[in-house]
């Protein structure tokens, strides 16, 4: 992607870059076969589960105009939508929680005035809808995504940690009021007795923690050293939403001896309940609507735009990072284009529409990742396996996991079949076998653990496809059928599973590993540089990381302060964006240049030569 | 000790042996300064918490005559006097489970008789007491210890497992009991009301799984990498009694909005309350009790006997594994004999005897080594430093480090100083060096991290000494003074601290690492062998192994099982003592002898040479 202010030109090659590998988008994501369901399956509960929750807080804020039900249709609707016709399907859209706040603000306004009221409310907001739209297309005609080229890993993961602390606090503070009496409910009700009350506080918190600890838990499975392979193969892929279960059956052990409301559940009415339905004809209310508030929808559609266009191409953004060795070209321009049309559908259907989402688009590609070295891995291994038992040399056994390893790479049509995932795997094996000093001999398994050591030898790539997308997508829609199962599972559990996804966005940051490294020991530090880490850790001296770190937390904290202010909290992402600025006239006067560019590599400043890197070494 | 029933030699032995060490066991306690209070709050907690527990639970089953008061008491008295007179200070002494049960049942007798009663009860139980303690002299006279000998790591790790059981099975039942209305009490009260008693019992389980949780931790702090290192050392020393008061503050937040019952606390009189004091002139009313019971009290005595001689016995025998390299001697008859004299003397001032108890002896000896290890670490550590800063040589690092290790060596008058700690010193010191290959070369910390490398040269040593057994038993009389913060501690603090005492005696029982590697995949055993691990993993088939882990599982459930009988179940160590003739008659019929070693090394059995073992590592 140049920079360019060409019109059009960016939407153009990023619909040209990804029609070359639609094909091979579909085919890539059926020959996973039914694998596919585990990141399917963790996505879909990483997207559906705060989305429903969004709807119960929209419902709380609406009068009930808006519920889960709306939330979830326009989460569904737009994902098929994008995994069909988007650009980066690695790209997760959802109802977020600033288009809920946006939401509930309009509702506020439009019920106050006489001649709008809530009747008109979802009009006026169909109007709203239509403006961002608007602007969006402005937004990538004019190539404004461009701009993401200039935004480092300092602000994505600036924003990803900030994504997660808002998480943890909504964790938090829905604990916190299960000890209160909810409002709009009668507070006469048994349940609201004091007594009651503190005791569903408490199996709250047994709850949601249960549901964390061991959710964090079955997530590592795959290292455990107990149980078969595919046991553990099993909860590491499907053990988040087997606690979810798990949890909410256990929610029901002592219901004979509580009443009715302990633990608090999931509230939505169901898609079928009169009324709950009434958002669809909507359209036809439009131009009932006065004209100075068509006009005035001007004002809060550019907020929305401004957010739209800033999450969805964050989102986009850390979805792809560049550790994730990406083989697909990005699609930012038309991705923004196509969100604004989704905008306009969400907005005559009378629903909040739906935008990137942060951590589910990281956790979607991380979780492809796991997929693909699965696939690699119990292809490889069975191919070294079968080449050991006809007492191959290791040389022999090298060519034929590189023979397999090659056909796994389905090279796409539109580039040269990438050599370097080949060139790693080639290299550890050799220094393996020369370490061993026995590349000709025949091999076993005694020898050469081929389970053992192919985790080392597999470079990090990431199952493109568009399959696990639409499936999720599918499922969110399904849980609009599914609702009496879902209303089942206690609120508390939805708090655990917050937290669950605040922490599971946190590995892979190397902000939040700065941070960490902050308080490590100095002389715990070795244990750092034992485990895979980042350069930065050997080439950059401690002070400069440390004050790099401090300033960014410092930024986090202030951008933390910023959501707390009503309404305008909503635009924190604009303190983001201001961090391009900062990134690229203001750091370079305070921080070396090699140090930055280990600490955050921008691609519009070019590496410094190496020597230079290295003298810093020794300093 | 050699095997002969001549009277009277085993105490002799015994006496000789620790009379030698005596001097020092003093002055090399009192050398450690200020640090011997880590192991002793540590022990102090684990034995004090569940004696209080235990007489909670008899002042339940004895209508108040004997409470929390009488168990501290007895505990602190007869701990003080076995710490200065006693032989072996490794073992700790405690009221333990099956004397409270014994108790019960005496007491449940006694009050049914019209000529004995409760007023008689305590008379009575003197008598008890005066009984057994015959039979525990007449077995330390006639050597019956010496059986000890022939006591396997099978049956002492069998043992330590089951206790481990019995203290989850008290844990989990304490915790269940915490949703249910307490016997005694009155149902009518605001906390016995449904909603209280279930927002009583989710309480219970956030405290105890927060106490369980954190406790194990705060044990491992050493290895965190955060925090510097004398924050660690402390947390690691001191977490679990910081633990236990950090919950119980906890447990105050809510107290505003619940009645005074929630959490359920600690509960005894405090010894200065009227009545509590009574027993202490139980002497007088001995000659009241009439004949014919005093004669019967030898059939409750014969029990007591069994029960004591076996359970002191094996306390000792845990406390002073072959892996400990202990360096004084044991001192089983002797102790024995002294534990007759403690039993005369609580039986005459109406208090339960203490005799010595698991797990908390094994827990004692592991954290003098841990210790121990903190010392020499800290000592050689800075020597190191000190030489490498003058620009030693690698050799010359190591003799100061030889001579520092050395110097922390106090020979015992009594034998040759040990050369074998500083072998092993010495070969891995050599070993690192000559991979390393810069023998001669001075070296600095970026080469030789000697921080980072001590911990895997030293070896297990434990601080012996009286010092920590004396301040630990003064700590438990002192809760007698403290009973009205004690009996703030919540209830459900001391099941999660029972859970704890279970788990944290697991580690180190190759019982139980057997079990786990039952459960470990095939493909995932050579984790297992990259850590720390007995010889018997490599040396033993692994089918071999997994027969006579499941011939133990199957004997240890029995046992388990003997302990649910009402009564007879106090006796199942009987079923455990069983073990020896099992081991010595019949499992060498079902296993090899080279195998049995390994897995169960017996010092009657010769250990066959060497070839024929590496023949079968290979087969």
């Amino acid at each position: 992607m140049e920079e360019s202010f060409v019109p059009f030109r960016g939407i153009k090659n990023d619909l040209e870059g990804r029609l070359k590998c639609y094909k091979q988008d579909w085919t890539s994501g059926l020959r996973a076969g039914f694998r596919i369901l585990a990141p399917t399956t963790y996505i879909f509960f990483a997207s559906a589960i705060p989305v429903i929750s969004f709807g119960e807080q929209l419902e709380r804020e609406t009068d009930g105009i808006l519920t889960a039900v709306q939330t979830l249709a326009s989460t569904a609707l737009c994902g098929i939508i994008h995994s069909i016709i988007g650009g980066q399907p690695l790209l997760i859209l959802g109802v977020a929680e600033p288009t809920v706040i946006m939401y509930t603000f309009m509702f506020n306004f439009a019920k106050n005035r006489l001649d709008l009221g809530s009747e008109l409310f979802l009009a006026w907001t169909a109007w709203v809808c239509v403006w961002t739209a608007i602007l969006l297309f402005l937004l990538a005609i004019l190539g404004a995504c461009s701009i993401i080229n200039r935004f480092t890993r300092l602000a994505g993961e600036l924003f990803g940690l900030l994504i997660a602390m808002l998480f943890m606090q909504e964790a938090i503070k829905g604990l916190v009021d299960e000890f209160r009496i909810p409002e709009r409910e009668n507070p006469k009700l048994l349940e609201f007795q004091p007594s009651w009350r503190f005791a569903n506080g408490m199996f709250a918190l047994v709850l949601s923690f249960g549901l964390l600890f061991t959710a964090l838990r079955s997530r590592k499975a795959r290292s455990w050293r107990y149980g078969s392979g595919s046991l553990r193969g099993f909860i590491a892929d499907y053990g988040v939403p087997l606690m979810i279960l798990v949890w909410t059956a256990v929610s029901y052990i002592p219901a004979g001896s509580t009443p009715k409301g302990i633990p608090r559940r999931l509230f939505s009415p169901n898609p079928w309940s009169p009324g709950a339905y009434e958002n669809w004809t909507v359209m036809k209310d439009m131009l009932k609507v006065p004209v100075l508030y068509i006009i005035g929808a001007f004002i809060p559609a550019t907020m929305l735009a401004v957010l739209y266009y800033f999450d969805h191409s964050v989102a986009s953004q850390l979805a792809q990072q560049k550790e994730f060795n990406l083989r697909k070209p990005p699609s930012f321009h038309y991705d923004l284009l196509l969100l604004g049309f989704l905008t306009i559908l969400c907005g005559l259907i009378g629903v909040p529409p739906a935008n990137g989402v942060i951590p589910q688009s990281p956790m979607h590609t991380k979780s492809l990742a796991t997929l693909k070295h699965q696939l690699l891995r119990n292809r490889i291994v069975e191919t070294a396996r079968k080449c050991m038992h006809n007492n191959a040399s290791l040389g022999q056994v090298y060519d034929s996991m590189q023979e397999a390893y090659q056909q796994m790479q389905s090279p796409l049509v539109y580039q040269e079949p990438s050599a370097r995932g080949l060139k790693e795997l080639k290299e550890s094996t050799i220094q393996m076998a020369s370490t061993m000093g026995i590349i000709d001999a025949p091999v076993d398994e005694t020898v050469f653990d081929v389970e053992k050591e192919i985790d080392d030898l597999l470079p990090i790539e990431v199952k493109e496809q568009r399959l696990s997308n639409l499936l999720q997508a599918t499922m969110v829609g399904g849980c609009l059928a599914a609702m009496p199962f879902i209303k089942k599972i206690p609120t508390s559990v939805l708090w655990g599973y917050f937290a669950f996804m605040a922490i599971e966005s946190l590995p892979g940051n190397q902000f939040w590993e700065r941070i960490l490294l902050l308080f490590t020991a100095p002389s715990r530090r070795y244990k750092v540089l034992e485990e895979y880490h980042a350069t930065f850790v050997e080439t950059v001296p401690f002070k400069t990381i440390a004050v790099f770190t401090i300033f960014q937390t410092a930024y986090l904290l202030v951008c933390f302060g910023m959501t707390w202010i009503p309404l305008a909290g909503v635009l924190f992402p604009l303190m983001i964006m201001l961090l391009v600025p900062v990134r690229q006239y203001i750091l370079p006067k305070f921080f070396k240049g090699v140090h930055l560019q280990d600490l955050d590599a921008a691609e519009y400043e070019e590496s410094p030569a190496v020597p230079f890197s290295l003298v810093t070494v020794s300093s």
